[in-house]
C-alpha cells in the first residue's frame, strides 16, 4: 500500500534540494563560450551538455542519501529501481536547444509519480531564479517578483486563446498539421518556449500547450504543476499523458475539450 | 556641428533613468489578470497595453526634463522635434505578443541616433532584471549573474550557426521563404524571442537574427547594441537598417556575408 504522499512534506523539502543542486551545477555552464555540446543522436540536433550530466548526478546523489527507497527515472542516466512505489522523474535541462542558444526558457524538471502518474512537479528556471512548484492541488511561483499562488485561466473560446508549442521543430508531419489547425482557430500561437510554456499555463497566462514526441521525463513535472494549478493535461486522445508521446495541457476543461477535437485521432 | 556624443556620459546616465522608469511603469501590469490588451490595427494581432503607454509617457517626461533639446521618436506617441541633432528612439514594450503571453523575452528598447544612425542602445528585460547596454564600441550586461562585458561570436560556417527570427509570424511570403533558406543551411533555427534575440547575438550566444516588417524603433537599439559588441546589422541588401523594414544582425562579417547571399534581392 502506497502511503498518501500528496501531503508528505519531505517530498517538497527534497524537491527543493534537488532544484537547488541542479541550479548550482548548471549555471556555471550557461552562456559560457567553452560550453561543450555534443550530439546524442546521429540524426537531428539534440545537444547534451556537461551541465545536463552534472545536474542529474547531483540530484541522484541527493536522492541516494535522502530518499534511498524511491526509484529514479532520469534523462541522462536512466532508471534506478526502488521499493517505495514512488519514482523521481528528472530532466536536468529541458530545452537544451534553447540552453545552448542562451535563452532563459529552458528548465529543470523534477516530478514524483506513483502508479497513477505524477502528483508533484517543479519547473525551475535557474538563470531567472524562478521556481514553479505544484502538488496537492496547490501551485506557486517564487521568483523576481516574490512568491505568488498560481491558478490557470478561466474558460474562454479557442478563438480568444493563446496556444504554445515547440513546433515547427517537433513532431511528425501529421502532428504538425494537427497543431496548425488548432493554431488557425486560436487568437495567438507562439513558439520556442520549451518547458516554460507549461509554467505559463499554470500561471494563468496562456490557455494551451500542445506537443508531441515527448519522453516521460519531459512531461511529468508539467503535468503535476498544471494540474495542481487547476488545469488538465492528457494525451491527444484524452488519455493519460505521463508515459510521453503527445500531450495537450489546458487551462480548463472547456478549452481542453475544444482543442482536443482538432488533434484527436491524429495519424502518425 | 554635432558634438561627439559617443563619449557623452550624460546619455548613459539618462538611458539608465529611462530604462528604470519604463521598468517601474511596466512591471505592475506584467502577468496581471486584468491586463488590458486592445488591438491597434483592425487586421493582425498587435496588442497595446496600458503598460506600453505608461512606460513611454514616463520616459518622455524624463527626456523633457533632462534632455530638452533632443528629439524623440516613440512607438506610442510619435515624434517630438528637437534642436540638438540627436533623437531618442523608444519602444516601451518590444514583443507585445510575448508580453501578453507572460514570456520573459519582451524588452524595453532605448536608442540614441544622430544623422548617421543609432550609436547608443539599451535592451532591458525588466522581469529578469537584465539590462544590455552598448555604445562607443563597448557593450555589457547587468543581470542575475552580475555585470559582464559582451562580445559577439567569432566566425564559423553557417552550417554550424544558430539563427533566430520572429518568423513564421512576421514578413511576407517571399520574406519567409528567404529566411527558410537561411534556416535550412544553418545548424539550428529558433523562434519567438522578440528583441531578446538581438541581446543574444551581442552576448555571443547566437550568430544571426533575421527579421522583416520592422519599424525604426524596433531595430535602432538592437543595431547600436550588436555593433557595440562587435557585430554587424544591415538591411537584406547590405545597406543601413535603422530606417526599419528588413534587418539581418550578425555576429561577425563572415557569417553576415554568408547569410546575406540567401536574402539579398528578396522580392516583396
Amino acid at each position: 500500500m502506497i502511503p498518501n504522499m500528496h501531503s508528505d512534506p519531505d517530498i517538497l523539502r527534497v524537491g527543493h534540494l534537488l532544484a537547488d543542486a541542479a541550479s548550482a551545477a548548471i549555471l556555471p555552464h550557461f552562456r559560457q563560450a567553452d560550453l561543450i555540446a555534443d550530439n546524442k543522436f546521429q540524426s537531428g540536433y539534440d545537444p547534451v551538455t556537461e551541465a545536463d550530466r552534472a545536474a542529474e548526478l547531483a540530484m541522484r546523489d541527493i536522492l541516494a542519501r535522502e530518499r534511498p527507497n524511491d526509484a529514479i527515472l532520469g534523462e541522462e542516466y536512466g532508471i534506478a529501481e526502488g521499493t517505495s512505489g514512488l519514482t523521481w522523474v528528472l530532466d536536468p535541462i529541458d530545452g537544451t536547444r534553447g540552453f545552448v542558444s542562451g535563452t532563459p526558457t529552458w528548465g529543470v524538471l523534477i516530478a514524483v509519480s506513483n502508479a497513477d502518474g505524477p502528483f508533484f512537479g517543479i519547473i525551475d528556471q535557474p538563470y531567472i531564479r524562478e521556481r514553479f512548484v505544484g502538488h496537492s492541488g496547490q501551485a506557486e511561483v517564487s521568483g523576481p517578483s516574490g512568491v505568488h499562488p498560481l491558478r490557470t485561466r478561466g474558460a474562454r473560446a479557442l478563438s480568444q486563446a493563446t496556444v504554445f508549442t515547440t513546433f515547427p521543430e517537433v513532431g511528425t508531419t501529421s502532428e504538425g498539421a494537427a497543431f496548425a489547425e488548432v493554431a488557425r482557430h486560436a487568437r495567438l500561437a507562439r513558439f520556442g518556449m520549451d518547458c516554460y510554456a507549461y509554467a505559463l499555463v499554470a500561471s494563468g497566462q496562456v490557455d494551451l500547450v500542445i506537443e508531441a514526441g515527448l519522453q516521460p521525463y519531459d512531461i511529468q513535472a508539467p503535468i503535476a504543476l498544471v494540474q495542481a494549478a487547476g488545469g488538465i493535461v492528457t494525451d491527444w486522445d484524452g488519455g493519460p499523458a505521463h508515459h510521453g508521446g503527445r500531450a495537450i495541457a489546458a487551462a480548463n476543461a472547456d478549452i481542453h475539450a475544444e482543442a482536443l477535437e482538432f488533434v484527436r485521432n491524429c495519424p502518425i
